[in-house]
């Protein structure tokens, strides 16, 4: 996360860059490409090495599926960029790994691209990229690693209508996979705050707690930057801006929407309860603040003045009178316990004991 | 509440699941069936063990409304589904317990799932789902135990339109009850928010005022989260989006729906009452944080000064001629009472006295 | 005010009841009657008892004006209801004392209802609904005591277009009335928030100050709640939502609702006014116990170690050299001013003093 | 300014007056009229004493600009009112000096009322109102005193489009002149904030600070009453709202209301400025307060003990061995140093030195 | 940046002056012309001294890009807009250097206004205003400087399709610069802001922290007012509300438009991660606080009422028999040593140690 803010716009084009210029940011990884090719009745997995062989793959009543997890080998997305006949804006927002989440209509392919929560203990989000063509669906990923296992799992399963439907029922299954995986991400969240709630309500480990609701509250932040524009794009896809995306879809994509939004809420309301603990934490310390002085006060205002008079018999002064008396002693503790009562009196009807 | 909060999102399915698979919560419970056939003239009551027995009731110009209190069975949902027609993203939705409320349009039913307020002192929600056929309503409940008695007795009195109106005026029967609930539930917050009031502006149990604080206000949150989607629902009713709700219907549905919006209404003015109140927690704290410095800083700034006074008579130095006059005590004693005289009037015009 | 927060819910129906159920709240007034029958030449005042009686007051060519102060008698109530041919849920909306202001259109009946503010120390709202048929209105009071003395006067001056217009002018010349009874409220309100601020500035009467602060704020709450709706309502009418409020009659009531929006402007205003005191007052208490605490490290600071050094040569070991020298006393002297000249002199760099 | 919150709603009409009633405002200065009469080749001035004189400037081909400052004069206002046909809704809203800014368009003339900002060092608005017909502008001023003086140096001097244009084109020149004026009001603002921004980061003349501070946001919120409505009237204006305003003239106004979003700019920037400065100076007086209580805690933590310490040699108890010891004083010196430097030493560990 | 906000509005134009009219800032630079003829296949470089030296490059088939930076010479501005056919007000947008970023269509050219970041270490803003006919682009800035080099680098280099499109494709490709030379600019505040969160965190150089995170939010508030009324222009310019950008370039401009959007968004984020630092340090403060008053708390508690003790027995009463005791001395130390173990005990149960 941390390193997530440090370098998020560290291998940008310089200004003035001509558009569709590619930049190769320093810490991408080599590209990796899985190609799926399934119909109805076939599935055949493939891992190309060249643009060529990816789209030889490409058969009349099948669909592509080719997975680009990597993004540092630039001639190679060049080339795959001209054989699917990508716009070259396309290949500039897929290679900028700090897109807003859009969905766009070329006419060569349908364009999505949007941020997707990888699983682990830190929020740690990468940059995925669709091209939706009539017959194949290329997804890029920065990284290896995803959460599309079941989805693997149900083309291989071949059940449902995974297998029969088009490339965009598969990158409907995918944006499904992807927004699903964010309610791990977020319950996590609420699992932090709940623990924090703890802390503050029960007055311990205050240093942590701050440090830790702070985090939550960040992470919330880089969230709702990735949850709001997704639901833009949902609104898009459901809307049937793009007709890539069949009516018959377009019913599941609804469901998808309903999801992102329901992320929303509980972003928003965790966003809520994360502001709400850091007032009810000032409050406390406040208070805590408050009783501790009140302690040091009646301490201190009970003892300093009666240090103050036995300070007064301890001098050497001749002729102090009272020294000489017979039941001077007695008398002076008298006294003593007189000023300590009357402050006593006094604190309580303050309500301070 | 608390656990409310915790186990919001355990029970979901993996990422990537294929649309309409139903996920049993673990917690669920036990279904149980009730169904009430009911016309004009006839009033039946049912407890059908079976789905087949449920679809069954069914009969020509009757109304049945059935009524499943418990999700655990997903075998009974998925032939209820079948045997009525409803869509499997409805299913899926009527299982997964943390649905946003919205209100669907489907070819077989109108779908509408929202939540309900249990009774009880603690703020306890569940997910209510309507499926509305032409001459059936299903509601599915988390749990038994709801609030519907009042439409049970007017089911039976036969007055009213109940009794002559189709399923849509019982959905509409339902959700008015279902809305006039929250009212309750929010009179009850408001009492907490007095009694918190009460005890912020005489500043006592200050402590436990600010965890009940927050608790209202996190409860203002789950309502909120609850009450803002189901304004969407209520317009998209009156305003005709689901045409299996009449026209006739619809007059009364407005009534609803201006409760929803007096329960917000009421709701965000709570909300802001409870921030408030947290500022002048705040605000009285810091002042009486500043009359405890302010007692503590009178006493020793009089007596600290005196006290090193009598210290300096108590030395044991050699050659301290002011031991030996003859008027060096009444002397020392008139310093000390002239410095305090002085630091009261010092006090006196700062304004601390 | 506070009876008010407390009172809110407490007479709701049960949820589930029939729609158009009339509740009596019990603290309900018995009600009062009065009509005024009036049309260009004639103006007649009555008090019928009974809904006949009032029914019979209606006449060809003439406006009758019903004024029901008090809402106890339902009977009465269902009666007038049925012989004005009022719908059952304007019935229910009248009686059920906490309805957000809304204006809507029956075809026997306009009905508005609103919030009117009652003259007095206290803020002081009560539920005003008016019908408007085609040749009356009635009004309905939850108490008797309103702000129509005017209209009263200008409907028997027969100056004006009141006498020879209809009853939707009358409905205008009310509504306005009540409008702008809200304005000596706000005043009272913005003289509250000076009164504040002078003593806020002033840092006196501090508790006080956040109190009738946190009062105000409160009371601003509770207009907005009834001003925002009243806002739409307006809007509603000079829009001519309502075809009973004839052509004529909506360029009034466009004035009526810029005066809706300037009270809410000055509502809106005062709440940022009341949320930048309560920041001002916590500003200078923060400010104040700053000052205490460096005059009391100051003191503090200076005259600890000054004790300390006294305490020294007051103890009574044997062979402490210091006391036998000839000028240990002055040199001591010495020591103590010295030490508090430095302490002196590091507080004025540290600019403190 | 203070003036202007206190007095601002202290001459209304009492609710419930028949519209289009004047009030006379106790405050309200005598009238005094100027009137001008332009065409292309003719400029005169006037200064007409009554309705009669002003009315009969009006003169074929020739623009009449007549200017009221002082609305004591209620007989004047209405026999002008009569003379040139306004509304009598317009000569309420003239006389009732709160008006929210806002277009307004008659059969007989256009209507225009704003807040125009009077030069000085407090913050001082008064309402100026337009009334704008075929071959006449009437401007009505609560004061004598405006910003015009170089419109009228214009019209004098015969060039630009002033003298050939017609009176919507005078009005436009108003309103720019007027629009123009509050940028150095702001500019004066903005130089407020500078300089509350200097003292607060250099911890100087704290108290006046927050004073003045809150002062500017006060005087924010009065502005920003004036600007976002007169935002709207300007939109109006250009949006062609009012067809007394030529589409020549549009093109300018569209110039003012370009100035209008750029000062409501500034205005909500200086807002958030005054805000954050707000909580600069609480984080800085938080700190503060941190900083002299760790001077406190270390001077008392030090020394306190070790006065303990010898205070526990000076007591008088016989049989006290360590009196006797022949090292016991240096010993004794020993512990207090020993002492003192293990609680430095802990102090350096928490970073408190 | 200081400067900035200080001599924002000092060289406005007197209120009431006419439109049109252009004024002299007095710390603008003397005009630095620069202009650029090229087409498919020519380009040339020139550095015209006059406006009529500059109007006549505009061949037939060629583009001239003349880029003015520096507004000090009026009348060379006022011949350049004779000379191409501006309008008055849009000269008068030009010279007045704190405009609002806006797109306006012009009979004789389309007009933009934007704000563009000089680099460097502080946040340096200057006005850059185009003016795009037919076969030309004036582009004019307030000081040389700019980050067009790498545009002027493609045009030399005559490759993509700069040299091929029209004046709005350079036009394009200038706002694209610009836009993509705020990402640098927000980097920056990217990196104070995490420095400044390392800080707080760390509990380090907390005054600095202060005011550099006040400088940040300042900074960003600025870039806010340039911002998003880019947005706006962008807008309207990829809705093709200015038909001088032809429709091939509007795809482009779609692009610009999504990092402004990508800007906001961080910009947006930025503000509420300050805003949270703010809340964290406060917080910590208030920790610390609490921390430090303990440890005095404790200290005096425990040694003030010791010292009380060992002072009462170090008085010089006659007859106090304690004094006499065998054991008196040994038994006043298991006092001491028990009152402190109490009050530590004490300490421990209150959860201070």
């Amino acid at each position: 996360m941390r390193g997530g803010v440090r370098s998020r716009l560290s291998h940008r084009l310089p200004a003035g860059a001509s558009p569709g210029t590619l930049c190769s940011n320093p810490n991408a990884q080599q590209p990796v490409m899985k190609a799926v090719v399934y119909s109805d009745s076939v599935l055949q997995e493939h891992a190309p090495k060249t643009a060529a062989e990816a789209v030889a793959l490409r058969a009349k009543g099948q669909t592509l599926w080719l997975d680009i997890a990597g993004l540092a080998d630039l001639t190679l997305l060049r080339e795959i960029g001209e054989r699917f006949g990508l716009h070259r804006l396309v290949l500039e927002d897929i290679t900028n790994s700090q897109q807003r989440a859009k969905a766009e209509d070329f006419s060569s392919c349908a364009f999505v691209v949007l941020r997707m929560a990888n699983p682990g203990d830190q929020l740690d989000t990468e940059q995925l990229s669709f091209c939706l063509g009539n017959d194949f669906l290329i997804t890029f990923q920065e990284r290896s690693g995803d959460c599309f296992s079941f989805v693997r799992q149900r083309l291989a399963d071949a059940k449902g209508k995974l297998r029969t439907s088009g490339p965009d029922y598969l990158a409907y299954a995918l944006l499904d996979a992807i927004v699903d995986a964010y309610f791990p991400v977020l319950e996590q969240m609420g699992e932090h705050l709940n623990v924090a709630e703890d802390s503050v309500l029960a007055s311990q480990k205050n240093v942590e707690v701050i440090g830790q609701l702070h985090e939550v509250r960040r992470d919330l932040l880089v969230l709702r930057r990735a949850m709001w524009p997704l639901r833009e794009v949902t609104q898009q896809l459901t809307r049937g801006d793009l007709p890539r995306f069949q009516p018959e879809t377009r019913v599941y994509l609804r469901d998808v929407q309903d999801h992102v939004v329901q992320l929303i809420d509980l972003l928003e309301n965790y966003r809520e309860l994360g502001a709400s603990l850091m007032d009810v934490h000032l409050a406390l310390v406040s208070y805590r603040i408050n009783e501790v002085m009140k302690v040091l006060t009646i301490i201190a205002t009970i003892f300093i003045p009666l240090t103050f008079l036995v300070g007064v018999y301890g001098m050497n002064f001749k002729g102090m009178p009272e020294l000489e008396w017979a039941y001077g002693y007695p008398l002076c503790w008298g006294v003593i316990v007189g000023v300590a009562l009357c402050m006593l009196i006094w604190f309580r009807r303050r309500g301070w004991l």
